[in-house]
């Protein structure tokens, strides 16, 4: 039982090296009639691009999607959509000199373990280039989340141990932090500057929100939509913690002051952050990840070869400084993609089934 | 697509509501040959039975399994197990002043929506009692970790706002609280009394470990072991918050502060919480659970009914005042379940398949 | 992955050994608000049930349905589901002779190399007893298919060697055979009563109809409802062959004689039996299953012990002398959980999704 | 839930349309370090491929398959190995004519009932092309049956009404239609030669078998492995019937001719085709299937426009008479998917585990 398919009803399976041919997504379930083009995926796709700004790699793909199959005319048939996209600035020879070197904070000894054999060019695999793919499949959900108007959005709420303390929603696409409060932004950049000339790197916070979910989604007890969410957050490679509404700082307040009490105007407050018992209350979800710092640094770390002796490694790939705010865009999607697969799922479940 | 069942190697599927016959649970996949006993399903139940301190309920169900296939001789047979457990404290009498009504924090509007129809009587399916069925799946999990001497051990670090100052391993099965930190845990009991007294209730941070995971276990880029392991606890009723290793700390760190260097004797920290890339690297998995209050408390509050209409709710069945330490059990027995499925799934997928 | 459940969106999971404490399933994925009964559960039953003819086996099982779960005021809520059946009739005395042999045309010699261990008590989990757990939750599956008016029936049309060369459907329920062809249940009686007395076994053809299946179900290119429909059939203990249609006949005609033209009508013909490239057509759904005698007879058998001894073996137990009429209303039932589990999955794929 | 994947532990999803960009499979869980060419694909497709006898259809397609991912160094990773098979002689023009017309016998009819959309053009999704995808995820399977010396082997023993009456292992492929006995081949081929000019097709039955399966594969009593063949085999696009062992012949036997008795050397018959209670025996596996003609015929058939007007069709692509040979190595292929999946699962399920 491998795993690279998620979901079960809008159901996803991505394929792919960093290093490879191309990465890519295979994705059943789909409905039929749909219309699709290769603009709502490419742009979807570029907002995981990296940037220009200093945080980011210099490793620059197109990351062009292709539709090889699934669509006629313009529109879904409800067979399954393989969207390709090839590995076109890939620098393998980069990578020769770690090929037998455990790189610290990545998949290199872990993948050794469980695999015996591993791609060592660029991660293989374990890149976050096979994000991509959860984009461009991110994209393709979003087109049965439309007709619910459901609008997911994810911010910049903390980096490099500067957090926000305000939130103004014009902000966040002001800054290319993706932060909605341009103080903190600012103190943010700063920061990356600073732990760059270091040959260090840094992590953050991310909100991600989703609005007009309808009440009634979920699939108690193990698939739950909290569930899924944590899962599907979890997956993407850099992320260590993951809340749920008032999350943590739920754990400090009383029953009376966390629960959210009902009045004909709705929810008083949304510290559930918009599910209960893992079904959708029809309130906004809010959903908060926390980002490890990227791993591939230049400063010189003890590390083993893979014959165990003891070694030096200094990263010298092309790596982001923070995967903030490239992973904003990988946890929009993957949030998109649970909640169309329990929009589906609760077809067949619900009381309107 | 209902979602009861956890797991695809060793796979769980639990049945039940609070107030109906029994609950209980069918476990596919367990390997042939082990020793099971209802001794040692019990001696699991127990840990997470209601105890004689404050924060408990008073609804006292001797939660015996019984065995009902799958084993023959004192042995499983590789068929599946189905073990039950009756309803025999259940009353039901006092629930029906709130069939028509949501009470707040609790699943009752969220089923409402999603099904058309719910078993109001103790929460019906969304009861924590569901929670049993998985401990004696997890009783019967450990069996398959045994012969890797895995233990997994959970302890109480944050309740009502106080969070532990120092670890004491000792000291854990000195207090009701499962708290490794004796002051704290006093803090914490003299918390909850006073809560206590005000008909309200407590949330709070469990600290879940298992130790001798073998390194090499895991699927990405989805079933990863820590995506798993995030929406197994994230499954459990009151959890808002899962974290691995450093989790939210290493937000704060620089990646060279964050990745655990190796050397000769191992790695140098374990920030990773044993996991890389989602698969473990062999050092001890570390996972945190944050846990918001129980819902149903004393004091009054606003809510609507199933017709719409305002009401005031002021929830009196038996409750708990916090969920720890019951739900400690819980979480190990979570953990074990989803070590032993990637165990299983390892040698399918992994070098010496 | 072990592989007790069936179905995706209606999944049934059994589980139960023949001389266990008891058999039963859980029904995942029905939708809520059905009006359910233990009656309609015990009627289905009742018709898999041993009769009083001369083929029958002398265990009398009553066969009592208990709903333990999924239900609340007679409906279905849409949580699991979950029917037991307690084993009453249990004789395991008369099977401890056979402990360390194994029968022929039994799963004995298979259980016991694959798994290193069976309950060799009346053949276990292997025993045709399990699928009285499939009959229990064919009549929940029929709930669903009612509001469609979808009509299951079967009928016996081989037996021994004797085939049915007349068709009347009001024969059917006239001889305990279930033949629409008295003439042949005539011969096929006196051929049952003639091996009977030699200590032997028969098999025979059971045809199977589903009328009313809307077009439009099924998925493919692998969940194509005759691929599905031919996997539920074979997982049924004695069927040694599924046929669609006109089946097996299909290889003797030219494409012009095979192919069902389309009229303004419907169909001229129905060799395709209402399934086309795996989906439904909205004609009636034809399978045929042929079904081998039963293994357990009286006439002495070369076979081995457990540790390769060669020696004689003459099953004593209490058996059928043939497996119809009893296995026509497991096939039936097999064939309801198919279309209601496509019924519900053409919810999320098919173009009103 | 779609249905274009196939298997559990070796799962593979299928994608593609007979004239879209390409057709190609995701395969999961293959076991790392196995050594993969281009090549080794190649020809297991070239025995896919039209040939140039008269059945044949005159698209010539390369079917070049490019491995996209998953490998390494020429040996698998142990991640998703995507092979893609671009469309190269897709002539979409010839099927415009039909894009409104139900061809009998094709899955037209059903796709525009199910999805409301239909990708007409070669047949689309429900083309024979796709099969090629399966038959190069089946040269990867054979990879992981090669240490076993599993041997798969299919040859045809009927056509157009024609039955072979001897065995030549010899003659198999001495013939094109890969039939075993020489005089019949000259029958069968002289019956195409005759249909063809008719303007008509025809059906054949196909015997598959596979040598060296080791006892105890196979997961009651749902997966079981004859289940599983059956659906497998169900699921090629032409096949109406598929039998296991004796098949439909054990239901003239009694039980204890059917039976296969066990003496020190081995089962003395084999009428169980291998498989006892759905697990393998060790004897030889033995499937048949029997395969409908080809749809596609120049002769003048009735139908119906998708606007349910009546007309006439008479179906003008490249169609090839009879499916077989050609299906004949599609067989192949899938019994080596399932006894690969089963293979791999019997490591998390069987005694050894």
């Amino acid at each position: 039982m491998s795993g690279s398919s998620f979901g079960k009803a809008f159901q996803i399976t991505t394929f792919g090296e960093s290093h490879g041919q191309a990465i890519g997504v295979v994705i059943q379930g789909c409905p039929p009639g749909l219309f699709i083009s290769q603009a709502v995926i490419q742009k979807a796709l570029d907002k995981r691009k990296p940037g220009n700004g200093p945080a980011s790699t210099k490793r620059k793909e197109p990351d062009t999607p292709i539709i090889m199959s699934g669509t006629f005319e313009g529109k879904t048939t409800g067979t399954p959509i393989m969207i390709m996209i090839e590995n076109k600035d890939a620098k393998s020879k980069s990578y020769t000199d770690i090929a037998s070197v455990f790189r610290p904070g990545h998949g290199d000894y872990t993948y050794h373990h469980k695999f015996g054999i591993r791609d060592y060019r660029g991660g293989g695999r374990a890149s976050a280039r096979e994000t991509a793919a959860r984009v461009a499949a991110g994209a393709v959900a979003q087109l049965v989340l439309d007709p619910y108007q459901i609008r997911i959005q994810s911010y910049t709420i903390g980096l490099g141990g500067i957090k926000t303390k305000s939130f103004d929603a014009n902000a966040i696409d002001k800054n290319w932090l993706k932060c909605p409060d341009m103080e903190a932004a600012g103190k943010m950049e700063k920061r990356i500057e600073e732990v760059k000339l270091q040959g260090d790197s840094l992590g953050g916070i991310v909100e991600i929100t989703a609005a007009n979910v309808p009440a009634g989604i979920g699939e108690p007890v193990f698939d739950k939509l909290d569930a899924d969410i944590a899962k599907a957050m979890m997956s993407i490679g850099a992320v260590k913690a993951v809340e749920i509404g008032a999350g943590i700082g739920s754990t400090e307040m009383t029953g009376f002051e966390n629960n959210d009490q009902l009045t004909p105007e709705g929810f008083v407050s949304n510290h559930s952050g918009g599910i209960l018992a893992g079904i959708s209350n029809g309130d906004k979800i809010i959903v908060r990840v926390h980002v490890k710092p990227i791993p591939s640094i230049l400063k010189a770390q003890k590390t083993l070869t893979d014959t165990g002796q003891p070694t030096i490694v200094s990263t010298k790939g092309r790596h982001d400084i923070c995967a903030i705010p490239r992973i904003n865009k990988v946890c929009e999607s993957m949030l998109g993609l649970v909640l169309t697969d329990h929009i589906l799922r609760q077809k067949t479940t619900g009381k309107n089934y």
